[in-house]
Parts: C-alpha cells; structure tokens; sequence
C-alpha cells in the first residue's frame, strides 16, 4: 500500500484524503493548526458560497446532500445602496442557486468523514518547516513543543493553501515559473446574529451586497439565520484599515457608509478590532508539480480573489480532475500529474484573470446603469433563448463546463449583447426576429 | 557619518558604491564570490553592451572614458544564414554605436575604482544567509569558514542580481507583490580566440547574430581581437540542452546549424561541457524598498532578458536615477526610496514586456522579409527625418529618454510605419511629400 502525504487539513485537503483514501492510498494528512474541534481557538465567521462544480466534485464520494444540509440555497444578489433602497438581482434562472455555507462546518463536515476513511490519519499541530521533494518528505514542527518529526511518503501533495510551505520549496528549484499579487483591499469578517424570533435579520434569500466603490460590506445567509459579512476595505487612505483607528471612528463609518447593516452587528467595533485585515492575494505558478513526487492543489497551486466565490470549488474540482488522472494513468505519478496540470491550470489561469476583472466589476459597477442594463438583457436573453444563450456567470456557477470553455462561449455572447446595447431597436424587441437572427448566427459562426 | 550596506559587488553594487561614497557615506560591499583578482576561479568568457545611458551614469562619476577603453564600438549586427551568406543590419544613423564589453573586465574596472574611494570597503567569500530588515542588518556566511558574521547598516541596498538574496526576505513580508518568469530557452558561453595575426576571425565592427528560430548564436567583439559568444538553445527537445548529451552530438549540431561558425571556436564540445546552461529570468516585483531601511537595486529589482541589452544599463541608470534621488530627498531614505520607484518601476516594467517581445523577434523575425522591410522603411524615415522619426532602438540605445516615453514615442511612429507598409505607394517614396505629412500629422496629434 502507497501512502500519500497531503500538507494540510483545509477544505481542499480534507476532500483529496476522501478521494485518496477511495483509490487504496494510505494517507497521512499534517495541519499546522490544533484540531478544530478540541480547541478553543475562536475561528473566524467566514463564509464561501458552493456551486454546482463544487457539490458535484463532493457528490462523487457521497457528500453532496449532506454538506448541502449546512448551506443556504440563495438565488441573487440583494444590493444594498446608502439611502435603503434595494435592488435583487437573481444570479440565473428560476431554481439557479448557489449554497452559502460557514467555512468552519464545511471544514468540520469533510474532517469528519475523511476521519472516518479507512487509512486515512490527520496529524493537527504539526507545522510543515521543511519539505525533502526527492524524498517526497516533510520535516515538520510539534506546535506543543514535541520533538521536530519526519514524514517520508511514496507521493506529496501540497493543499497548504495560498501560502503554501510546500511551494515556497518549490521556488527555489529552477525554472519555476511564480508570481504572487496582492490586491490593494483587505477584508475583516463580521457576524449579524439571528433575529430574536430565530429568523434572519437581513433576509436568508440571497446574498447582500452594499456596493461602495472600493468599500465594500457582503453579507452570506448561514443555516442558523446569522449572517456573517465580509467588510472590504483599502489598506490604507480614507476610510481604510488604517484610517479607522479607534471605535469611535469605525461606528461613524458604519454608520455613515452602512447605515441599513450598522445597527444589526452587534460589538461593531470590537469585532472589528479583534482580528487582522486579511489579504486578497492571487497566485499563479508552473509547473505544479516536482517529477512523480509531489503535486500543488487548491490555493497552493492557484489562488484566486474571491469575487467569483470559485476558490473551494476550484479545489474541490481538482480533488476530482485528480482523481480521473489517477484513473487513466494507473498509479503512473508523474504521467498523473502531468496531465492534472494540462486540464488545470488553462483554466485556473483563466479564473485568476476573470476574478481581477469581476472584483472590479463588484466593486464598482454593481449599481451602473450600463452594467444593470447589460445583465438585464443577458437575464432575458437567457430567459427567452435558454438552449442558445447562457451567461458566463451561469457557465461558472450553474453548469461544469470547463472555465475554459465558459470562456470560449462568453466571447462569442458578449458580441451579442455588444451588438444589442449598441442598436436600441435590438434592445428594444429582444423576443424579435432580429435578435434570435443574430444568437443563431453567432453560434454558426463558432461551430 | 552613515554607513550604506551594499549586498552584491556585481556591476550595479560597484557603481552604486561609487555614487554613495560621492555623497559621504562609508560604504560596507558583500559579495558571496571570492575577490576576482585574487582568485584562480575560471569567469565566463561573456560580453554585455553598454549604450549611451549606461556611459552616461558612469559619467557622472568620471569612469565613461575609462570603460570605454575597454569596449569595442559596433554600429550594426551581420547576420549569418545556415548558406554562409552574411547581411548586415546598421542599429541607427551613422556614428551611432553601442559597445561591446567583457562582462568581467567592467566589473574588475569598476571594482578597482570603487576600492579607491574613500570610506568603501569590499568583503568577498561573504554569503548573505539572513536579513533583518528593520534593523536593517545581513548575516553573513564566510566561503572560508570563518565564524557566520553580522554586519548593520543605517541602510541597505540589494544589488545581489536576479536570485537576490535580499528580495527573497522582501517576499515573505506582507503585500510584496513578486513574479519570475523564466525564458524557455538558456545560453552557454563560447569563445572564439583572435586571428593568429592579432586580427578579429569573424570582424569586430558588428555584433555578430546567427538566426535559427529558437535557436541562436550571438557574437561579441572584444577589445583584444577575441569574440565572446551566446549559444542559446532550448531546453529540451531536438537540438537542445538536453540533447547534445555527448560531444559528438555537439560536433554536429555546430557544423549543420552554424557551419561558418563552428570552425572557429576551438575546443568546442569541451568548453560546450564545462558549464551548465545559464538562465533567462524575468523578475518583477513591488515595492521595491521596505520602509526607509532597505532598497533593490538593478535585477534583483527588476531582472529583464537580455534582448535589448539593457540589463547593466539599466542598473547603472538606477544608481544614477538613485543619487538624484538622495540630492532631492536630503537624506530621507524612505522618501528617496519613494520617489526612485516612482520613476524606475513603470520603465522597468516597460522594458520587461519590450525584451521579451523583441526576443521572439531575434529568435524569430531577424531574417524575415517583413521584419526586414519594416526595418528598412524605419532606418530610411530617421535618415530623412532625424528630427521627425527616431526608432524605437535607437530611442533605447543612443539617447537617455526614459523608457517609457519611449514607448510612447513608438507606439505614435508605430502608427505612422504600419500605414506606410500598407500603402505601397507611400513605400515607394518615403522622401515625398506624403510621408513627410504623415509624420508631422502624428507628431501634431501627440502634442
């Protein structure tokens, strides 16, 4: 019996150590952190939004209903402005949903069942400091001060997340391919507690977003009617981390910048200053992979900003991808890897750039008259012609279609919709001859 | 008195030693190598050129003369087909030269210049093992074995080249942004000896450039009658690094890829094999100072591939561009710091994106007729129009325009050549009235 090594227990580890486990591996599974669930240490009220690519990856080894059993279906987004008024923008059509769901129990979730995998052991507290890629080994320190331990496998995989130990081993080899990019907004996260009726405050059918240029206040319905929000803010300049230094000033922000959210979050300003601002970072790197011996997964591989909500889907979708190379190429690990990183990384690099140009998009031009008007006439283009017309929020988020491939059609539609804002005539008889004309013709052309 | 850590007595740390002392502060120099002139160690036989702002810096402090002496003066490149025949390419106007200097004799020259100022002291076999940034301090390692040693500076430049050892504590602190991107292809370094007569073999006017796509051969002239040589090849595949495994293999590929070449390089499957391939990195990265305490300087900054030559020109701009930036600031390194970014980082990362470009060109497009007519119509336009016309390598190499109005002076001219190779009759007479009004339209435009 093979045993893989996996560095970290996060989302993404967890569901690799199921997929592993499934195929006959030993695997041995360390994580820096203590066992969430015998530790005191507060974890952060932190949401991720799930989607079809994402459940679908968790279905194959039986955990898709009752992951889902934790997530709030939600169908749109609710935009909040500074005057009150809301604005719902569905995500797709009738019965499209993404699944919020509290990072932390998703964790729990996939811990628990990956526990219960026959030859699969997590090892928590135990800190990767060095990593042998020939051997494939991991050194790692005892985070209650036990003797440093070696760990030596017949294959490595590194799910240590964006700042993977793992790939920073990985840099210093040559030719390796790497870049890290910092975006210049940080984020907190905030809790609003359920209503004292036990129902939500804000509304658990959809996301809710308060759009402010470059201030931005997300809120993610939880299972239990909380909600936990995600406050962007920039570094540094008005009205950033580090202008609101004290309780005072961060209420008046609040209460000038948010005035519907401020009065639900309780503790505002404790909570606020009880953590760091956490970084937005993109990660691009290749190859992926060091001979036959060790493989970078997840974040570690490509992390992406959140604004399209694809990071544990992504890594989720890897688990899988991984699993039908390992398939196809019969325990072959360096033809495995090979061939994971050729079906990837197209598409992660094309998810890294789509997540840039979509922050902006949030950030920015959620409330736009021109943005409303274009995802107005995609909705009904989607709507009216479902077979022919699917927005790439859709492709991303609805269907598995390859990001690439999502890519590949959204190029051909924007045309389309190009074509239609700029002829009123078009926009004004979607349902017409004209306008389905032009779908069919646009589809001709690719094919 | 203030004392300036410099990490790196390469080029760019020489000449930055220079500038400081100028300016009064002691200087402390760490190099990793061994002192050159004491040392037996074999230094590759490899040639930079140096154009107009890189004599420009060395100027400033009274060495252009001296380095000149060093270098040979080429106005052109000659090309050599696979058939023997040879055509010569002129880079600019008449008079216009870049120059051709062995990488080691410049450094010796600026290493002897630097040891004679007053307050600079140079330490060689010490490798940086550690920085601490916010003293700023380095911990050094002694290549002899002598005891690992501290040093603390009031400040401390990088000037440890592209695998910067100092960038790489930069990195793990929080939003440094980073990238390295390797090139596909690496060189070797080849020596052509001087005629028996004390004559050049292959002609010293020119840079010598043996096109074969992703192959190549580069020549040197040298100021001895020698030619350093650039083999670059890719790294794996057919005709690669990897498949001239033996020397016979080697022999072969010489006498059919560079038939006119091969027969002068003595040795030539021993000097093949007594080297590793070098690399070709691109690195970029941000910011490029940490508080007032510490600063990249040159490729540790800002590593670009070799296409335009600019490397060394471009650091001893830097420690130019740097000392201005000292006058202005009155001794506040972290506003000095500042403001050198300000002004090196959108030109640096101009010219990272032009020399990758302009490598495919010579790999790929040097003896294309395209590339050939284009080059044609632009040597012919600067002839008529020295006033109204200046291309783009002439803009990089003969004048001390900053990069990136350079860039928009091309992308203007750019315009301008594009019509003219579309309209055959504004090709047939570049010195007529139409052309002429073309170039004052667009000059008008801009302003």
């Amino acid at each position: 019996m093979q045993t893989a090594l996996i560095v970290g227990a996060g989302l993404g580890g967890c569901l690799l150590a199921i997929y592993l486990a499934r195929r006959g591996y030993r695997v041995e599974v360390y994580e820096r952190q203590p066992d969430p669930r015998r530790s005191t240490r507060k974890r952060q009220s932190l949401n991720i939004t799930l989607c079809e690519r994402g459940l679908r990856a968790l279905e194959r080894v039986g955990l898709r209903d009752e992951v889902a059993s934790w997530a709030v279906p939600v169908a749109g987004r609710r935009i909040h402005a500074v005057d009150g008024q809301l604005a719902y923008q569905p995500y797709g059509n009738a019965g499209e949903v993404i699944h919020s769901i509290s990072r932390s129990d998703l964790n729990d979730v996939l811990l628990a069942n990956a526990e219960r995998e026959p030859g699969v052991t997590f090892h928590f507290g135990k800190k990767c400091v060095g990593v042998e890629l020939e051997a494939p080994a991991v050194r790692l320190e005892d985070a209650n001060g036990g003797a440093n331990t070696r760990a030596v496998g017949d294959v490595l995989f590194a799910a240590d997340g964006a700042y993977s130990a793992v790939r920073f081993q990985l840099q210093r080899t040559e030719h390796f391919n790497y870049s890290q990019e910092y975006w210049d907004q940080g984020y907190k996260s905030l809790r609003i507690p359920p209503r004292s009726d036990g129902g939500s405050l804000l509304g658990a059918d959809a996301l809710h977003i308060w759009p402010r240029g470059t201030r931005m206040l997300i809120g993610f319905p939880n299972s239990d009617a909380s909600t936990s929000c995600s406050l962007l803010l920039p570094y540094r300049g008005e009205a950033s981390f580090e202008s609101l230094s004290t309780p005072d000033r961060v209420e008046r922000f609040f209460a000038e910048w948010f005035p519907d959210a401020a009065p639900h979050i309780p503790s505002l300003s404790e909570q606020f200053f009880s953590q760091p601002a956490n970084s937005l970072i993109t990660i691009r790197c290749r190859p992926w992979s060091f001979g036959g011996k060790a493989l970078l997964v997840g974040d570690a591989a490509h992390a992406v900003l959140p604004s399209h909500g694809q990071g544990a889907n992504a890594a989720f979708e890897d688990c899988q991808v991984l699993d039908a190379c390992l398939e196809k190429c019969g325990g072959d690990f360096a033809a495995t890897f090979a061939a994971f990183e050729a079906e990837r990384r197209p598409n992660m690099d094309y998810m890294a750039q789509l997540c840039i140009e979509h922050f902006v998009e949030l950030c920015q031009l959620v409330g736009e008259p021109d943005f409303l008007k274009r995802r107005e006439i995609e909705r009904a283009l989607s709507a009216l012609y479902p077979e022919a017309y699917e927005p790439l929020y859709s492709m991303i988020s609805f269907s598995t279609r390859s990001y690439v491939e999502a890519r590949r059609v959204d190029a051909r539609q924007r045309r389309v919709v190009d074509e239609i804002m700029a002829r009123s005539e078009l926009a004004a008889a979607l349902d017409g001859a004209a306008v389905r004309d032009l779908l069919v013709r646009s589809a001709t052309e690719e094919a």
